[in-house]
């Protein structure tokens, strides 16, 4: 069961100017439709690597079963939010962004330049999305279906992991 | 020419009841019909990083041309077989796994939550499979036509390859 | 806008004998085919791991937009091009090598053996290719639509990268 989520905004823009923030705004209410009794928690961080990978972490020992980032995958010098992703987990989850990428790519091929990856610290798992609203309105959907059973897989809640097996 | 292939079913469960590896042996008889005069040794280990990594680098100093393992590579905290596999390999082959996540996608989401990796260390490639039956009857029909073309590259068995390419 | 490209045969083949170099010259073409007024430098190079990360490094602190590779991806145990490429980037591009491994499945299952990568140093976006002409050829294809946008990404070329957005 999602109990708990904090989604992260990571963009210097939306940093200073909380109003420009379409994207966190937009995944907190998918994830409110999808777990509408999830304790959800938002912030917004520049793209300065240390402090992305203070708040990962800060999370990750929070009980936080979810961490979803939008913003800080492209190509531009600020974009740091997969190496930040990178350096706090302990184990990848590759084939998450290779199933965003294979939905992006039938949409744009501009999908190539989203380096968004996905991992697990602890008993939390981290995905980063892109930044654009519609992007992560996308992105959102592939994931949907695989949430709820890779949450219950890493706090090993052996009741509803064996639900989706049987 | 695939002489020796390695089968290294990882799982708690099944290294205290080996009766309950069903998908260990599903790959022997599937690895049987391919190469029906290979060398085929099977060995069950617990879900422990390091042993998992001592076997691989063993199996690998004994010219085995190919090692297949199965289990271990969910979202469980116990799930290490990746993180072991990518430690002893000295070059990673991620098309293999993206050519499975491809295929397993298109049976079901949950697909996205394997986080098998593929790779070589020495002259030994490497794979990793998902730890169910099914899984693992579906992924090595991705990688068959591959495996002994790539067995061939990886010993120099320059007649196999010339044959490939011309 | 993409000003200057540097393509790198790697081949110890072709490092002896420099007419048996055609997918150099193929990605050339190519190259000179969509970036018309680009000043294109190429060099072979042989599979030396140190060779090659000196070459990469040097043309990256060389103002070069875009370095593209062919050769030293497969399996052969002289094939290094990933892993020099690896050392190099500070950022990686996965979905650039997943796009091209996707469309290269298509043509044949042999897509699984090319270890191709992509990633940015600095300012200057790398992509390893296959070392056949063929697959040179196809691969470009699959890159082509996102190149010149990536380059205005990394040189934070704004009124390009807005050209795009809007
Ligand atoms: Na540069």
């Amino acid at each position: 069961m999602v109990k708990a989520v904090v989604i992260i905004t990571v963009s210097d823009t939306c940093f200073k100017n909380h109003a420009k923030d379409e994207s966190g705004p937009a995944l907190f209410q998918l994830v409110k439709e999808q777990f509408p009794d999830a304790y959800i928690h938002t912030i917004i961080v520049p793209d300065e690597k240390e402090l992305i990978e203070r708040e990962l972490k800060y999370f990750c020992e929070s009980n936080i079963d979810l961490i979803l980032t939008t913003g800080g995958t492209g190509l531009s010098s600020r974009d740091v939010t997969p190496e930040a992703t990178k350096a706090v987990i302990q184990r990848e989850v590759p084939a998450i962004p290779i199933a965003m990428t294979l939905e992006s790519l039938k949409k744009t091929p501009m999908a190539m330049l989203s380096r968004a990856t996905a991992g697990i610290r602890d008993r939390t798992l981290i995905i980063n999305f892109p930044g654009s609203k519609k992007a992560v309105v996308e992105c959102i959907e592939v994931v949907k279906p695989v949430l709820s059973h890779a949450v219950s897989l890493l706090a090993n809640d052996l009741v509803e992991v064996r639900a989706v097996h049987d």
